[in-house]
């Protein structure tokens, strides 16, 4: 089947993709198979090619402007354009129902809650690695694009973000405390549960998957000690999603 | 049918239950039909009597040692003795499998990140108003163990702790905006949702309705404003769960 999709995710030097938020939506478009093709973006024109494409800002600039933000996808066959990965995420359950569900029927606001609890808890810590990370293999336009928007936020310059010395032995180890508390939610389904929802994923391990991807393509020496946390329970993940890696 | 289990909750001077956590396991007991019996306990003698049944602690205080919280119940007829409300409803669940169940099955995991994400908004805003209007209506020692325990948290005078004037209005705001937060939470499962899975309440919706009747208790002129917000909502959803306030 030719692809019916366009998904949108931002280029880089890294042979892998790797934003924490476009794997996102390829593990969901993998995991229902529905044909798409990536288009590719500069991480600096993001706001330009959306803008083109026709999508609504998914969130506000600190200035309170309007800001668009990848994934994105336009769906040739309805003629929608959708961003935000939890948008995208309903919009293919909602529009795609006989292929295999991303949120089981009546979890959509729980969903949105777990997203509310795990950012707040990634974004104070896990962030200070994964931005400079991205820093690295972005190609120069993105570079200075996401230097001027994370310095602003940090308040730092790029190249002091990430901690070091005894400071990053304290930050990781907090990084590390994050993922335990997500541990434990997925083992309050009981202490064999692979999933949050149990036995079978569904996009919250998605939510996590690519995160977990985010920290392995960009921090991989952090990657290398992750690996081993929490039982291998997200090296054990990610090794589950492979099947639902693959890029087109 | 006798009492199985004895409830353990807070005494004060106002008429109705006010504990946003106590009604928790109130509305979960009274949901399922399970008999029980509530114990009222002097809030300065939590601690004492939950080693007494034989309690394990729930959290830490902020010096790191152990701390005892009510709801906490004892269950005549396995003997087991639980406290922490989502721990409560978790064993009345496995406990009792022929009553209607508070968290559908898979759901326990995303329901703790509710609780975190929750707890995490609520925390900074509401409870700059829910604790002094507890401090009001507790009997004089209780009193005096929420004023060392607040005091120290806040690191204000009790009588401080709540906003007045054009504070008052910012920070009341933010109250709204938190449960404006949920609202969005239930509407994701459609415009029309009830509750946070759609038709039938679960304990999420429990746990949201303890916390719109702590202000109702404690905050009357709150609760006037509250009443209005998002359509009506906490109002309905307190009024649909009039059924089971029954206090025994």
């Amino acid at each position: 089947m030719s692809a019916q999709i366009l998904f949108y995710d931002i280029t880089s030097t890294n042979p892998t993709p790797w934003s924490g938020n476009t794997w996102k939506t390829r593990y969901a478009l993998n995991y229902k198979g529905i044909p798409y093709k990536t288009v590719w973006i500069e991480y600096s024109e993001i706001e330009a090619r959306s803008r083109e494409v026709g999508a609504s800002p998914t969130r506000k600039k600190p200035d309170g402007s309007p800001n668009w933000t990848l994934p994105m996808i336009h769906d040739l066959s309805t003629g929608a354009v959708v961003a935000d990965s939890t948008k995208i995420a309903a919009y293919l359950d909602a529009t795609y129902p006989d292929t295999p569900r991303l949120m089981p029927p009546g979890t959509t606001g729980l969903l949105r809650s777990f997203e509310a609890a795990a950012l707040s808890l990634l974004s104070p810590t896990l962030y200070q690695y994964i931005i400079p990370g991205t820093y690295k293999i972005l190609y120069p336009p993105g570079q200075a694009a996401l230097r001027r928007k994370r310095e602003a936020m940090f308040g730092k310059r790029m190249e002091d973000i990430t901690p070091k010395g005894e400071e990053d032995v304290i930050e990781w180890k907090k990084v590390k405390d994050v993922f335990g508390t997500m541990d434990e939610w997925i083992r309050a389904n009981g202490e064999g549960s692979a999933y949050i929802m149990g036995d079978a994923p569904c996009y919250v391990d998605m939510w996590m998957a690519a995160y977990v991807q985010w920290v392995k393509q960009v921090v991989p020496d952090k990657w290398e000690d992750m690996k081993l946390w929490h039982e291998g329970r997200w090296a054990t993940l990610l090794h589950d999603f492979e099947k639902y890696e693959t890029v087109v």
